[in-house]
């Protein structure tokens, strides 16, 4: 017998990734967010919601390109902190000791510390309610070295990406394997 | 210095969703989603992307109605053969040895064995080229007892939620605990 919980945004896992944009001055800024995912796989597309409130909202309407860079789990503070400050007022990259790089694809700055960065040019804005969402085509993904296998993609166990859990609002890092996709269904 | 991967859809995390449907004919089925993520808070709304060549798809569009069922990892088996067979000619339920429970707020079912459901209304339908993004309005969400804090809400570490990982298409858990979001950046 299951309990009802209510209509709430409790669903498990969610992503932690710093959503990258300039703003009208062309200052690089960026915020945390945990509400996006894939989208479509041709062409290859991620959303992220934002509230209209963010600063960085009237970015991604304005510049049509935003960046999501992936932190690590050593870089958790650093990737809180994305998302306790309003670019309005602050340099949160200075802050946080982290360095915008310009994307030669889009009209938006990665975080060259996080191990993994995709560029997104904005195909589509919807406006559900408090949050908008912004489908992104993915122009390109870029890692960092350390962050590849032997076959050149990249390794999640490298990486070590941050999961959000809605709810208790906790960070958690990422365990050990369970098997390969379209594999271990096959015992069944 | 980052190396370029290309136009992929390499993020992480990314979620196992089993979505429950009926077809035409009220047979329940589900399917495997990764594409997927909250996009609204208010009005709560989750989405998630299918191909059109999916069973599902026509279900979702025909009934307008879907359910997100999270399985643990302990069930990473059964999740993974929903993302093997068609229910067109199969009735993965069945074979998994799982029960389709009908909702009683929207038409579609979810699986009693996994520990967190959401039923879902679908709001919109955007075509977003091989896949098609259903908004799904969350109008409640049912647990299990057993994965409930003390304060009743879930805890993902009782879930155990799947971890998808793109690119080598590996299933991953959950790992430790790495603070709570909206503090540890304090620290900064």
């Amino acid at each position: 017998m299951k309990r009802s919980i209510g209509a709430k945004t409790l669903v498990y896992p969610t992503p932690t990734w710093i959503v990258g944009s300039y703003d009208a001055q062309g200052r690089p800024n960026g915020m945390v967010a945990a509400w996006g995912g894939i989208c479509c796989s041709d062409p290859p597309c991620l959303a992220v919601s934002l509230r209209k409130a963010t600063y960085s909202y009237g970015s991604l309407v304005e510049r049509k390109a935003f960046t999501v860079s992936v932190p690590s789990q050593r870089q958790v503070k650093e990737a809180d902190y994305f998302g306790l400050v309003s670019g309005r007022d602050t340099d949160k990259f200075a802050a946080a000791g982290w360095t915008p790089i310009r994307s030669d694809l889009v009209d938006a700055p990665f975080v060259q510390e996080c191990p993994l960065v995709l560029e997104c040019k904005v195909l589509q804005i919807y406006d559900l309610g408090l949050h908008t969402q912004f489908v992104g085509q993915i122009l390109d993904v870029k890692a960092d070295e350390a962050v590849l296998d032997v076959a050149g993609m990249p390794d999640i166990l490298k990486i070590l990406p941050i999961i959000f859990s809605p709810g208790n609002r906790v960070y958690y890092g990422v365990g050990e394997s369970l098997g390969h996709a379209f594999a271990v269904g096959k015992e069944i």
